[in-house]
């Protein structure tokens, strides 16, 4: 499940064990789903309720709680998706935090 | 142009010209673009820093304005651009006043 809408029983129990990414999508699976209805991968960008989001809603059934993984980013606790993208459970914005070339240059 | 990036002559002259729909965009050019890196369509979903969305770059390029059209959403000058997504120029959220459903449901 995803993390902020697991179950309480999936929440509590949490601490026990190692947070995963959340289950793979997009082409070639790979990318991770952000939510129920966003998939994103480092080489391809985020898509957004498309057909490439159908499995991200499985993400639900699953008990235990899932996170993206990567750098922060935003306001709402969101993480960079793609190069240039931010996205939370609900939303990808457009981040030059999340530009892969500033993670290399010196401005 | 993008009707807030547009260089000060383009804007302008904003007034004598009837707004145009952004340059079309995704599966079957069915959509249009919401910003440089951002293709949506009612049939199916938002599509963001992909390869869907690279010809969406040219609209830069063009002289007149250009706007999506669709009923407002968010806080931030969104449009609704497909089921259940609201975007901008920079971002697209899931919001529920775009849900297609909520437009003939009474609740």
């Amino acid at each position: 499940c995803y993390i902020n809408n697991c179950p309480v029983g999936g929440k509590r129990s949490i601490m026990d064990m190692e947070i995963r990414q959340c289950i793979p999508c997009g082409p070639g699976n790979r990318g991770h789903c952000f939510g129920a209805s966003i998939c994103c991968g480092e080489g391809f960008g985020c898509y957004i309720g498309t057909s490439e989001t159908l499995r991200c809603q499985k993400e639900d059934y699953l008990l235990s709680p899932c996170e993206p993984s990567g750098r922060a980013c935003g306001s709402n606790g969101g993480k960079c998706a793609s190069s240039g993208i931010c996205c939370t459970q609900e939303s990808c914005v457009l981040d030059p935090i999340c530009d892969t070339r500033s993670v290399f240059s010196s401005d």
